[in-house]
């Protein structure tokens, strides 16, 4: 099909065919691994086709439809493009007048951030990926502790350049908070940061003030820098309040990862950010060496830069406040339906996006694994949830709490469980 | 001003003030530098305030308004937009719909790409960030060959990861072809692939279909991978012909970099694409290590995906021939102008939005470098172009073709020299 057309007397060529040639990708790319992917990949998942597939598994609140971004987020990106002067590069963390927005937005409870502080990324996963990296050493042999269970990102951007993930646990009784003890013991002299993220993925909960508090006075003690992962920011229950880590006012230098993605549910605009919060004055090399992560390439979208300051000033708290009503209310019908269910024990939520399940797995002697429990669950129902082993902790699974089908696919949850329910 | 609230007995703190507390940047962290930056900001620049500014140093070429992106360019996010449907997270790789249509707006001159073969990017940048990351091991003490002179990110990418950049000459006489004996002398058993820019930044050269023939023929000799870099394809003068590396049809697997930034005039819309041509199925690993790569911060803004399609079959031709014209007229008045200007070398260019001029330092003894000529020039007629100390070549300056001031600009660089000129 190809001929070549480089004539090379040098080399003898078969059949006008060169030998096998093969390019080995470098190590850091063989370790640049997504763990969801690999273990969905390996269930061959395939739906019962008498019946329409709910996906609980996709993490994109609009991805049925049912939610959407509020017109006023919408119409701030309309007029940016209007005013045609939003093409251009901007400076690699963003542009003065959309830092100066985040860190307004960010400024409550007592904090103040100023526009230095503010470094826009292309999107959350970026912000986090520059504070792992900037943080942590791999050739050092660093690492840094994430929650057991935790969303699969953290591992995978550490891992990738050498980092070592150490995990510390959560307690499932106790709104999935932090088992203090645990979390203290993992704790070595190679440890380069603690990352809290709260409100959690796969968790749901919403931490107090002073269980943050808490994390603090750990985080203090070792001198520990943190990175709190809040793209969950303020999407808590009505019953809820949500506590920024910067807002606790301790001797702590943290790094506040956040974005549009769920509150504002645009995940696909791709607009992260990092705050600072450096009240010990700790984080001065760290400040540059974000910068300097975030010039290679040059940030986040111009468009949505120039349209973040409206975005942030006129989206109506009706539009978040809808968002929260809708997920409790999900979450509200999946812990009443799933509590009847034989052999599962959820877990009420407080905030985000999701709700974990218990599987009680010695009901099911039939399933060497949640993995099995929720591939034969897909077979059967059509129903998907990704199994806990996405989020090191087998034996559960994760519902997301955003589809408009929720009674319908706890019914189908319920009778997959009677049926193989073992007393 | 900040107290903290954290009780904590076992440690003593002196005047409410922790000890002092630095957090240490990474290895990896500090050695990510941006060369541009660091050389333009120690040269102190201070323009004369009795003259306004012309930047002939940033390769934005939307900055002076000038050059704007065409109507049916913004129509197509305007498009999306509306739909309402381009919120949500995409595969990282990209959407189908816009790496389908990558495929064919690349699909031309006999090669022949299928959307499997492209990877969205947020940005060429990024497109760039992963082929080196993929295809060289900085553990392993890899290199990759770069031109000098040229644009210093391949640098930045490399040097940061731990791989080692070996330059291979360009020879300005010969419109900055390679010098392929030196390019081939730069190889060694460490040498993981070879960059080739084209169109030039910063060069403004435009390579012939026998010049790119040789160099495959050398990266075929030694079964080198090519990273081409192709931000400015097909942004060429109106009697050159762009030819694609993919199109030359050689056993040879390449990884083609481009995006909407420079022909399109949106750099900071942040699309860049990888188009991956793998004539001898060398590169299934090296797919699935972008993919991989890519996945770890989810690609580029999906707005801009859902109008790509629109974009690259809408956007009329004319747009580009009216900036390539555009380009080449300032070219030809930079080039005639400067050909006046003594102790100046011009060195006229094919395509992209750059020109190179020497400058004969021994005629001008006063600076002991091409740096202090061109602060002094900044210093005294407000204009500014970068030093060639940028790209690896000392002795030269960039001068960027996209302003609408190109005629006074050189009037006011001539006088520069005039003034300081020396027999």
């Amino acid at each position: 099909m190809h001929k070549s057309k480089i004539e090379d007397e040098s080399e003898v060529i078969t059949d006008g065919k060169p030998e096998v040639w093969e390019v080995e990708p470098s190590r850091a790319a063989r370790n640049c691994r997504n763990l969801i992917r690999e273990i969905v990949d390996n269930l061959n998942l395939e739906p019962n086709p008498e019946k329409p597939v709910i996906a609980l598994s996709i993490g994109d609140p609009t991805v049925y439809g049912n939610l959407k971004a509020a017109e006023e987020t919408v119409q701030a990106v309309r007029d940016a493009l209007e005013r045609a002067i939003h093409n251009g590069y901007a400076n690699s963390s963003g542009t003065s007048e959309a830092r100066q927005a985040v860190a307004e937005y960010l400024s409550r409870d007592g904090v103040q951030f100023q526009q230095e502080d503010v470094i826009l990324c292309s999107g959350c996963s970026s912000s986090l990926e520059h504070c792992i990296a900037a943080l942590a050493d791999g050739s050092k042999g660093q690492n840094i502790l994430v929650p057991r269970p935790s969303f699969p990102l953290y591992w995978t951007l550490a891992e990738h350049i050498g980092v070592q993930t150490r995990y510390y646990n959560l307690i499932p009784e106790n709104n999935w908070e932090v088992d203090l003890g645990h979390l203290e013991s993992q704790i070595d002299h190679n440890t380069a940061a603690i990352l809290i993220n709260n409100p959690s993925n796969p968790c749901g909960s919403n931490y107090t003030e002073n269980h943050l508090r808490s994390l603090l006075e750990i985080a203090y003690r070792h001198r520990l820098p943190v990175i709190a992962d809040e793209i969950y920011e303020n999407l808590v229950f009505p019953d809820q309040k949500f506590v920024s880590m910067a807002s606790l006012d301790a001797y702590v230098p943290i790094l506040i990862c956040g974005g549009l993605a769920k509150r504002f549910l645009v995940p696909g605009w791709r607009l992260g950010w990092i705050a600072v919060h450096d009240p010990v004055g700790a984080f001065e090399k760290i400040r540059k060496a974000l910068n300097a992560l975030n010039q290679r390439t040059i940030g986040s979208n111009t468009l949505v830069q120039g349209a973040l300051p409206a975005i942030l000033k006129n989206t109506p708290q009706s539009a978040f406040d809808d968002l929260s009503e809708f997920l409790c209310s999900n979450a509200i019908v999946a812990f009443k339906k799933l509590q009847e269910a034989r052999g599962l024990t959820p877990f009420m939520p407080q905030g985000a996006m999701y709700m974990l399940v218990e599987i009680h797995m010695d009901r099911f002697p039939m399933f060497n694994s949640g993995l099995e429990f929720t591939r034969k669950m897909m077979e059967e129902e059509s129903v998907f949830c990704l199994p806990g082993e996405c989020f090191t902790i087998p034996g559960f699974m994760r519902i997301v709490l955003t589809v408009p089908m929720m009674e319908e696919a706890c019914l189908r949850i319920i009778e997959f469980c009677n049926r193989y329910y073992t007393k």
